[in-house]
């Protein structure tokens, strides 16, 4: 199962694939969409959402997986965030992708350890979950994507092996009868 | 010239066309978009995406005008609004349409005449200003969509004003050559 995450922001929005697999999640590709040099704010938008479609369509994920933010600077920069992720949510729903959302200490948590990890952190944790030598090049937006999508393999691997368990029994029930 | 104005929601969005024309502004279509049926996020904002878009396709406006606020109930309902306005936003992008936006009193005081006008004397007023009789229905929303719209049919009056004087002044001066 493969799982983009998405790390949004109107001038820098990082992605992230991961293939979730029985032995760890294994790295699939991650760079980031930048828009700092459209002057305009829609146009921006635009190409987060063209270029999230066609990152969709490449690699073909099944879900995507977001941060659930709670607080903001201020009001300002809560819409310019929404706007923002109002483009993974769309190209979402557009190409029919499972979507989950984390709070970003559940990110944290998940790939470092603790929910107060920083930037720098969460990148080295990220290169040594997925196994990324040190030769290869990763933004931190990429990174922040990356540990998204890790998130949220670590949450569905409790859910598939408690499915696993439950179709096992299941399978011995029906053995029984 | 044809202007769309749209006031955004999660729930409902709403949109009314007018065309700007010496005589006064021209009623020309007015709705509102209604995602209560929806349950997920995601799929109620690509409703709203394809809508706009489909209205812009069929209505061929020019221009786009929205609202900017500047102030939100709290953090969670900025980012549900800012969700929402990235649709039109997005929607006008691709449809190379120009966009404006005003402040929430200036729209208020363009239709109104005082900035504090509440929904019912902006919906009579803008019912006035177009013709509409008593007997076609107007939902709050498309009147505010209306209201945006001839806010800015109102800003631009002025600048096509200028530019008819100074297009005259210039016919003139090839006339004297």
């Amino acid at each position: 199962m493969r799982v983009l995450g998405v790390d949004p922001g109107s001038v820098v929005c990082g992605w992230g694939l991961v293939e979730g697999q029985p032995g760890g999640p294994r790295y699939v590709a991650a760079g980031t969409i930048r828009t700092a040099a459209i002057k305009r704010g829609p146009s921006r938008l635009k190409k987060i959402h063209e270029e999230l479609v066609r990152i969709i369509d490449e690699f073909t994920p099944a879900t995507l997986a977001l941060e659930r933010h709670f607080i903001a600077a201020n009001v300002q920069s809560a819409f310019r965030l929404g706007e923002a992720r109002a483009m993974a949510l769309l190209a979402a729903a557009e190409r029919s992708l499972e979507l989950f959302e984390y709070p970003p200490n559940a990110v944290k948590l998940a790939v470092a350890g603790h929910g107060h990890a920083d930037k720098e952190q969460i990148k080295y944790m990220v290169r040594r979950a997925l196994g990324l030598d040190a030769g290869e090049a990763l933004a931190t937006d990429a990174a922040d994507a990356l540990a998204i999508a890790l998130c949220h393999c670590g949450r569905t691997r409790g859910a598939h092996f408690t499915e696993s368990i439950e179709r096992n029994r299941a399978d011995s029930g029906s053995i029984a009868r």
